[in-house]
Formats: C-alpha cells, structure tokens, sequence
C-alpha cells in the first residue's frame, strides 16, 4: 500500500462498519447521536501502565475523510448498498465531537483514551483506523519505554525498520518509539516526515567491499571524521575489529584533533566484548570512544547487560522493539457507550459478557487524573459521569469498581482532566503539540508515576476508580434496572 | 505515514545506507558491480518451511525509485553528504538485474530468496525496504498457512485490521494472509486495492443500538437477507442470541424461501457454545446456518476446537494473524555474496561469524529444487554456482552442508530453477501473477512437500544443499585460502 499513493484512509475500514452504516440508514438511524469509547484492557508485558500515541495520524485521517467516486464505484459494485446510502457516501464528512488524552499520556486499563460523539454512521465508521493507529503506536511507545527505563540514562537508538510489520510500522513505528524515550531511529524517511533524528553508518558490507577491514575503516575515517562509528565484527571483534579501529582512529583521527568516535559490535558475547574493547581503547587513549551495541536487544538484555558490568553507551534495538516481539498487540477496542435520545438526554448502554473484564463502563464520562500536591505524583484515575465535577479542595472518597468494599480517601491533591477536545462540531480545534513536546511531556508524565508501577516484575496495579453515580448506572444496568 | 501521500519510498532506508553510499562514492566504487542475497535463517514458530510473499511491493518500489528536490534538500540538510553524491542522487535510478523466487512459493532457510546485482550503492540502497516487504509478507503468509492447515479444509478470514501494526500491515497483511490460503478479509481497502475478497456484517454495537437484540436481527435480516450473518454473543449466546436468531429467520427469512444464513460466536466457551447452536439451529430447521467463531484464534486453537468436535464452519482470525503473534518477526536478512571485478570475473565474498548459522553462502547462485517424478513431492533444494547446471536426467549426490558426510543420491528427479528474472539492467521483465494466481501456485506447491515437513511440532528438516563446487569454494574461504 505504501507504494500506492492513490489511496483513501477512509477505506481503510472494516467491511462491516459499513454494512451497518448501510443497515443504521435503512433502519433510520443515521442521526441517531452516539457515544464511543475506545480504551484497553491489559498493559502489555505485563507492565504497570501503557504509554498512549497514534493521536496525530487519527487527526490527519478525521479531516481527510471522504467518499470519492472510485470508492462508490466499488461499494456499489459490490452489490449489497442502497443507491441512498451511497448518495449519503458522496457527502460524507466528520461533523462529531473528540475528546483525547494527549500523546505521551501514561494511561491504564478500562479508561477511555478516545471519547467519540457522532451520529452512528459516522462514529462506527471511524474504529478499525482509529484503533489501528492507537493501539500501533501505544504498542511501540509503550514498549520503547520500558527499554529506555531498562538502559538507565544510555542512549537508546530504533534500528528495527528491516523487521517492522509494513513501511508504516517502520516509519510511524520509529516516531512511536521516539515518543516513548528513544533518543532516534535508524530510519531516513522518520526523519524527513516527522524529525525523529536518524542517523547510520555502515553494514558488513562495507568492511567485506575493501580488500581489508583496515581500509574499509580508513576509507569511513577519511570520509567521515567527525562521526566515524566503525562495525568491528565482520571477522573477529577483539583479534581484528577493535585493533583495527584504533589504527584507523590514529592514523585518521588523531592528526586532525579528533576525540569523539565510535565503535559498533553487533554479535557475540557483549558483555564480555565491551568491556574487553573498552580496555583496548582506553589503553590507546580514546576514552571518548562510544561503545554501540546491537544483536536482538530488549529491556530484559538490557538490563542483564547492565548488570554484567558492560561497557555499552549506547543500544540499538531492532526488532524486539519495532515489532514488540514479546506482546506484538495491543488490545485497545471501541465500545458504544451511550445513545443521545432526541430530546437531548443521554441513554447509557453496556455491554454485558461472561468474562467480567469485558463488561464496559457505560456513559459519557470524565476521566480525572490525581496528583498529590506534597509529592507531584500521580495517586489515582477516577472516572465520572459528564456532568459531574471533582473538588479538589477538600477530600474525596474513592472506591476500586471490582472490590467496592475497598476505598480510601484522597486529600490535599490536584484533579486534572485527561480527555482534551480534539474536534467539536467536525472542527479540530486542538492546538497540536509537535514531536518533540510529545516526547517531553511523556518523559515528565512517566517521572509523576511511583516506581513501584513503573517495575519491569509485579508493578503495582494502579488505581483507576469509578465515581459513585458512575458505579450506580452500571450496577443498574448489569441488573436489568433502567 | 499512510496519511500522508507525498512521501517517497526511496526514503524508505536505513540512514546508513546512504552514509555508505556517500563513502562508495568517495572512495571510487559506485560503479562497482555487487551481489547481495536475501534470504533468511530460521522459520518462524519452529515450523518446517515458510511461505515467500512481498515482491509485488518491491516491483512497485524499484520501478519508482528516485530522489526528488526536497529529498536532495532533506540530505543536504543533515551536512555529512558531499555535493558529488547529492548530484549522483538526482539521476539515481535501478540499473541491475535482480531474480526472486515468485510469490507464494514454499521456502527453506539460508537460500536466496532474492539476488541481486547492481553497481553497490544502487545494490545497498534496496536493502531495508526490500528486507521489510518480505519479512512482512513473507511472516504474515506463513502464519496464514498454519492457521488455513489447522482448519482442515474450513473457511478461514482474516480479521485483524484493528490489532495490526500500522496501516501497511494491516491492507497488505491482508494480501499477504490470502496468499497463504485465507479466504478472505474484513479490511475493505485490502478487496479495493488487491481484490482480496472483503465482507462483514455487524459489531456488538448494532445490537446495543436498538431496543432489542431480536429489533437487531430483524433490521439487519430485512436489510440483508441473502447475507444474514447475526452476531449472538453481546448478552447471552444460548438463552437469547441463538433463540432470537432463529425467530428473526423464522419471521424474515423463511417466507423469502432463504436457507442460507449464518451466525458469529465472538466470545465465550468456543467449543461447548458452538455443538449447541448447532443442535439449536438444526432442531429449528436451519441446518444451512453457517457458524463462525472468531476471538483471539490460532492455529493451536483451532486445532484444539476442532478436535473438541467443535461446529465450526468458518473461523474468523485476528490479532494473532496479522501479527504473527506466537512469533512475530521474520528473520530475513541481505548479505553480499560477491563483486565483480573489472574484467567481469566475480570474486566470491563471506561474511564469518562465531556463530556457524550466521555464516554466509558465498558467491553468484542459483537455487534448485528437486522434485520425485514419481510422487510430484519435493525432495530436496539445491544451491550450486551461477555457471553449473543440473542434469536431471541421471543421477546425482547431494550432501548435508552442516555433516558433509551425510550423503544422498538423488535420482528420477525433475530440477526446477526456482529463482527467475525479474529486472534486467534495470527493466521489469517479469511477467506479474495476478493475486489468485499467487494464492492458487501457493497452494498447489505446499501440495508438493511431505506431511513430515507440514506438521506443526518437530517438523522434517527439509535438506537445502550445495554443490560440491559452492562448498569448495566457501570452505576455502572459511579457511583464508584463494
């Protein structure tokens, strides 16, 4: 697809979503306001909270949507539309509203990360892009946190293009990645479209295109002295590849005062390799040498690595990041939540299932964050109704929805809402942040949890808490109560 | 990036390709002719063989490369590129040759899927979005494979669009999964672009939108009555889904004289659920109602269900299709076998490595694959250099090139070349499938290998070996001899 530029994101939809908006016509609901709500249910790897992202690419498709002829041409050749659903197609443009937590925003399970209100056609046909695009990214934003974290101040690099699911998980995955803590990518095209800093050097291959590694190095010291990070694997690392470098370091770099490189190992024993190489280049002087390491890293070789005292300043992880090969999904979903009745007044639906985990939160709702004011740190989440209003003056009595015998009094915090407007009245009025705010924010988002729910093994689960009008309608609605 | 329409694929690269392109330059060897082989070394979820996929993708991609005026600009930007290179750029087109096994065709670890031979910044430049295009395809058709295998001869569809990472991945899946014998998508630009046959019917969401699940089933019979499939698990699969089902046929269709129709299960105890409704429907008459089942399916899943005697028609496949979930990275790689010297001779090239498998196969190739005139089965492949020539009509000894002592002759045989020519000095002359020719050639020559190499747990290992020419030339290269 990427090699087809003709394409319409609208398209990229769900057949069903539109056989329904063709059945919502027919049955005259096409206007019928309705309440969505996309959100998640278990963090993946079993980590204590996910990193949200995809926002940005959703607000691009919203204002992009449209039916153009050649997709009429197809849905109606498809034989099974009404000539007036197509005829509403031909017209079709977002006019609802979007709340969103921003990009960056550690978010938990079973809270909303979108709210969606539209009329039904419009607000169905938006799930399989938006979902696509949240739970892509929060997958890699998520994943790129906990490698960040595991690597403890080191520069962590995206190297996993290669291996990515598709050119878009390579190069909006590399932005994901970057959002969640990575200092850049490997991938020029990330770059160019959204700044994530890319940068490179060299394969095997051009060590095995010289008549020597030697000259292969001297080759890339001569022509990039002010960034040479030379690969010194290709034969054998510590007999041929670190030796080499240092020869090429001095016999290139050093006349021209140059302190700063690199070396690069990409197999073998890294533990054992970097801090034999480390040895070797300080012995010969170049302390400032970086020692870059790559070969099927994550956070858990990251941290082992760490641990067996290796000499590594800088990851380059791949594929287990790009693909977040441990958990590749991200099980985000996008559940109607409640129906506008025509004289304006909101109807809550749920969505009942043996599986007490897939019962949704019914409503349109508010979804707070509370700091503690002492500590600046985040203590709950607490989902309310629409019209209700937290105090943060005084104190509030909270309560977990799956053991509402347990609560607990929060005082002395701040309440801050975490769905902002993203569109009102088909309009954007989101003041969007750019790529590197995103990642700022989520860094400093990321320092307000406690570190007992940012730990790799049994996090602490966080609270996110039902107010008790909330916890009233679902309860009436799990019995058969109106 | 799927939003964005303007970009260019040649961008598409890993950043050090084009610092080694760059230092090529430099260094006088631009118009040095090179060989690199894709291929790849191990099978994905330990299975006996993979299925190739993407090279529609790449055809698309070679065809159109170049760097436009902002590219130019973006590269000179970054401050490491000379001016000779940048105007080296302005002309940059494909002029080599490049040979592929064609799409759909079973494949073996550590032979070439692809070779290609151009002048070495053209030849590096291929890499990643070569390496992205296959490892996607290629993973997502071999997993479709195993899922299509487990279910026996029953309908299997591709459900994941939601769940996949990034747009790509989600339409090209699509392509990928038909290929690997999926019947069909939910993703409706995946039928718009590649003609993979889309269909869908409702979410959970139709049902909460009306007054009624049974008000649900009727509006959505009277809309769709020759393509009724009701989806009966939103509040209770057998105390209300099924029976409202059956009364929405009864009343629906029944007077229109339909027997066709169908219900989902989308949750629930898969295999208890369905032999119920089973009993139900036929008990009422509708013994054509298909039953689907999809959440969160797999090939082991499926296998199970069906050995629980499941009545399962069709098996609807999501997050853990379109991401390879049980492993979701293919490990292909692009290595250079080879140079050309100026007089046209070729000089085979090795990459060493401490570990054995990660060793390359030096040299120009081609790549064989035997099949028993008697049983049509493949038996072995082989890999021999560019100038040899099997003659199948005798016999002839092939060995394992990991235990060389291990012998066998081959004999009654039919050699068949399996890489063709795609591009000749920079020309597509490849005659392109359609995609059911792909799919249907995919099928068929999975019909050619064993059941041994088929099964899931400890599969054969099929043989891929050398002549005994390649293996003298790769062990003196292993050795450091000429």
């Amino acid at each position: 697809m990427t090699t087809d530029k003709n394409i319409n994101l609208t398209m990229l939809c769900d057949f069903y979503e539109l056989t329904m908006g063709n059945g919502y016509l027919a049955a005259g609901m096409a206007d019928r306001v309705t309440y969505f709500d996309l959100f998640f249910r278990s963090v993946p790897d079993d980590g204590g909270f996910a990193i949200a992202a995809g926002l940005e690419q959703i607000i691009d498709y919203i204002q992009d949507l449209h039916f153009g002829p050649e997709d009429i041409a197809y849905l109606r050749g498809r034989g099974i539309f009404s000539e007036d659903f197509l005829k509403y197609l031909e017209d079709f443009k977002f006019t609802g509203d979007i709340w969103a937590v921003p990009e960056g925003t550690p978010v938990f399970p079973r809270e909303p990360l979108i709210i969606v209100r539209a009329p039904a056609i419009q607000a169905q046909l938006l799930e399989t892009y938006m979902l696509c695009m949240i739970n892509h990214q929060s997958l890699i934003a998520t994943k790129a946190n906990r490698i960040v974290r595991a690597a403890k101040g080191r520069t962590v690099l995206e190297f996993g293009s290669r291996r990515a699911q598709g050119g878009d998980a390579a190069v909006v995955g590399a932005r994901a990645a970057y959002i969640g803590g990575c200092a850049g990518t490997a991938c020029a095209l990330s770059d160019q479209l959204y700044g994530v800093p890319a940068g490179g050097t060299m394969a095997h291959a051009w060590i095995q295109m010289f008549d020597s590694e030697l000259d292969a190095f001297r080759a890339y010291c001569r022509t990039y002295p002010e960034s040479a990070t030379l690969l010194v694997d290709t034969y054998n690392t510590l007999q041929s590849g670190v030796p080499n470098a240092i020869k090429a370091f001095d016999e290139i770099l050093k006349p021209l005062g140059i302190k700063k490189c690199g070396i690069r190992l990409d197999s073998g024993d890294l533990a054992y390799l970097s801090r034999h190489a480390r040895k070797m280049l300080d012995d010969a002087g170049w302390t400032e040498c970086t020692i870059t390491c790559s070969n099927s890293l994550d956070e858990h070789l990251i941290q082992d690595l760490l641990n067996q005292g290796a000499c590594i300043d800088c990851f380059g992880v791949g594929e287990r990041l790009i693909t977040a090969e441990s958990e590749p999904v991200f099980g985000g979903v996008y559940k109607l939540a409640a129906v506008e009745e025509p004289d304006g007044s909101i109807t809550p639906r749920i969505k009942i299932s043996e599986n007490v985990g897939k019962i949704t939160n019914p409503h349109f709702k508010k979804l707070y964050r509370f700091y503690g004011r002492d500590t600046g740190k985040a203590v709950a989440d607490y989902l309310c109704v629409h019209d209700e209003t937290v105090d943060d003056s005084g104190t509030l009595e909270i309560f977990d929805p799956e053991a509402t015998w347990k609560r607990k009094t929060v005082y002395d915090f701040e309440a801050r809402e975490m769905l902002v407007p993203i569109f009102q009245g088909g309009e954007l009025v989101y003041d969007r942040p750019t790529l590197d705010q995103i990642k700022a924010y989520c860094a400093a988002q990321v320092d307000t949890l406690w570190d007992e729910v940012k730990r790799f093994e049994n996090p602490h689960r966080y609270y996110v808490d039902l107010s008790q009008k909330l916890w009233d309608i679902k309860d009436a609605l799990l019995h058969g109560r109106k």
